[in-house]
């Protein structure tokens, strides 16, 4: 948590983005994984974190701007809770520390905002992403699940503000970063061929751990890392192999780390490996080099999906005109997913309030196969944190698809790519913060290039 | 997974207990943690893991007893989730790994269900216990949240199946309590004073990780043991503290493990600890000596907790008689909560079914502050799994509100208490099977004694 004015100075600017109404933050509750009381770890709404910072489960709070009021409400502890859960400051306390005033009963909210309604206000709640969310807003302002209608006002206003991060939100940033690089490093010295998928994470989950950080996603680490996603750690690492680890850290406040490395199972990369390593350097290093204020960051996707198909076309994989290829969408077939994110209290930061509007400014988003996974596209802007993370990806069930339907035949050499259907995927991923006049990468460096990486082994 | 001759034998013995109408199973969903998308680690609901055997989200199924149909609802993977989440076998495969020929489309269950209503069938629910479930209730079944109407029958006999465990779930189980000692084990390897909580959590969580299992619950790893379920780890561990661990293996099975050790941060315990972990010993050994077929677990508790006061009788915190004090509830001062809990595929068995079936066979639970914390009090019988785990705690916060009304003065020498105020908790947690003629101990030992804990420093 930072000190109280942080909180403060965020709600004043809040309210005057928003303008007028009753904003509504709807903190997060526990989450049973197999009955009630198995709860998952308690992980507070990002939103509530930012304007209230306080990590408890059971909290709401409202900013009436028309009447110039905020209220946290939630309940203090029974004594059975204290003895199971221990003792915790009582909610005047916590409210205190965050410079909120006033507190008052869980059961009390319903009337609070019923009263704003009558009295002609308008309620401004944010998009739902838990059940627990849409029940919560039945019971509160009969709003049935599926039929939300979340407060476009009240999206810009929290987007623009958490879009642009803070000095001391770097601070909290950077250190994610830090034990994030800690993870990977550990990996890449760690692997070992004969090892399972499973010991790897654990020695990349205990990097995090033991330095009191969680995860900010769930850890990839894959010897299939042609699929993006894989988070399947069962599989026996061979020599041979490569290693797709894609895994970051999330700090006690909330802020996020996200790396991806790929590793040689033995000592080295075989030539073959290293042939489309270079590729994915390459379209990295284009990529870092056009960060800078005013820039748009689909121009920075292009680039580096044409740098990729510029590469593969060296290799017999694919033909034609890269620019071209680009436009007519066929690098998704190599390059399915977006080039990065924004990143800060989630690892893709505000997701849940929508891409369009924390990615695009509320322009739409293509709807291209491969394109429209472009989670950020609009011009960069300084306090901007993001990922860089273009990868080269072999998919046999995209290739069949594909191949079968003779798609992008112009561009796509399937009699060469054939060769390669087996060859999985690779991806390497940094953090950026825009600066005034460039960028500058977060965190403590991991390997990016073959050689960096069997340097450590 | 078993083989499907298991599922087929399971499903076939439910249909006969509950006799008619349509059970309704609703799998787990993912839950996202603070976006949709950046989801918990999945875990399947046990009841439909015990039944269908399938870890994976976005699926139902059915048990058309008076028609003989066993039905499971999903949906196949699209090419966008294949490429980002990797492929899987079909719905069809799946249903057929555990014995079930018929799948349908999930957006087909809510006709299945109002067919089976109109035609005159009950359907059969369980209790919720995720808001999902409450939204899937509501959606499927017009039921609102908060007016669910379990089951009972549905419930009784899921409950009595899943009480008595097979040899090939106790072969599982056994593995889970394996890798637990190991985590234990490590813990006790591995703390140092100068270390913080968290960083013998992630010895204890790699131990677990490392062996392809995750947990079975949140780690406790405190110095602060008094605290029942305490999840800080951000203390400093110092030279004479003593470090409460309770954390559990979960197998890729679902199966659980669940062990408690207290641990003295240095080398040795000191006398004044030794003098109250001897007593939670004795009370330990007590209760273990007393399992076997037959025997009211109740009775197991109350000889447990009459140890513990007897212990601190001779130590001059209690007075008056043991059993007295136990059947007043004086005792729950120190030992405030159950002896143990069924173990299965959840590490508290069932708990979302409802205790009073799962340990107290549908009569009531005492209302009594510590006794009703009892999880299982029934008779025991072959085949049921559950923990050992009495504790003597010193909870400052229950000490001031019970001295302050004077409670159990006759039992209670709240002089002498204060002095031992500060003192912390002490837990040492087993897991037994109850066998035809008394009880077996489950996994690899831990250390029970202070004499064993100091042998491994």
């Amino acid at each position: 948590m930072f000190d109280k004015k942080t909180y403060i100075r965020r709600r004043a600017e809040l309210k005057k983005r928003v303008g007028s109404g009753v904003l509504l933050f709807l903190g997060n509750d526990d989450c049973g994984c197999n009955y009630a009381d198995n709860t998952y770890p308690y992980r507070q709404d990002s939103t509530f974190l930012y304007y209230f910072g306080l990590p408890f489960a059971g909290l709401s709070a409202i900013i009436d701007i028309d009447n110039d009021r905020e209220i946290i409400f939630g309940d203090e502890l029974t004594i059975d809770a204290i003895v199971w859960m221990g003792t915790q400051p009582t909610l005047h306390e916590k409210a205190h520390s965050v410079g909120v005033d006033c507190v008052c009963p869980s059961s009390t909210l319903r009337a609070t905002l019923d009263k704003a309604v009558a009295s002609g206000q308008r309620v401004h709640y944010l998009p739902v992403y838990r059940a627990e969310h849409s029940l919560k807003l039945w019971s509160l302002l009969d709003v049935k699940p599926g039929s939300e209608k979340p407060s476009a006002e009240f999206i810009c206003g929290v987007v623009d503000m958490r879009n642009h991060k803070t000095a001391e939100e770097i601070v909290e940033i950077e250190k994610a970063c830090d034990v994030t690089a800690e993870m990977h490093l550990a990996a890449i010295r760690g692997v070992r061929p004969g090892m399972h998928e499973y010991e790897v994470a654990a020695i990349i989950e205990n990097a995090a751990a033991s330095r009191d950080c969680s995860l900010s996603f769930p850890t990839i680490c894959t010897i299939n890392g042609q699929t993006l996603h894989n988070h399947y750690h069962g599989n026996l690492i061979k020599e041979g192999d490569m290693v797709l680890i894609d895994a970051g850290a999330e700090r006690p406040s909330g802020y996020a780390g996200d790396m991806s490395s790929t590793i040689c199972a033995g000592k080295n990369f075989s030539p073959r490996q290293k042939s489309i390593y270079d590729i994915q350097v390459a379209s990295h290093l284009a990529a870092v080099d056009m960060l800078a204020p005013g820039v748009p960051f689909v121009d920075v996707y292009e680039r580096s999906a044409e740098v990729i198909c510029a590469g593969l076309k060296d290799l017999g994989i694919m033909k034609g005109d890269p620019a071209e290829a680009v436009k007519a969408g066929a690098h998704a077939m190599f390059f399915p997913c977006g080039l990065g994110h924004m990143m800060g209290l989630d690892v893709h930061d505000m997701e849940n309030l929508g891409e369009v509007w924390v990615g695009y400014g509320g322009k739409p988003k293509s709807t291209q196969f491969g394109r429209k996974s472009l989670r950020l596209a609009r011009p960069l802007e300084e306090g901007f944190v993001l990922t860089i993370e273009p990868g080269v990806y072999f998919i046999p069930e995209l290739i069949d698809l594909w191949k079968g339907e003779g798609r992008f035949a112009d561009f796509i050499n399937y009699q060469e790519l054939d060769k390669w259907r087996g060859f999985g995927g690779i991806r390497n991923e940094e953090d950026y913060l825009i600066t005034a006049d460039g960028a500058r990468r977060l965190g403590k460096k991991i390997p990016l290039t073959t050689e960096e990486v069997e340097a450590l082994r």
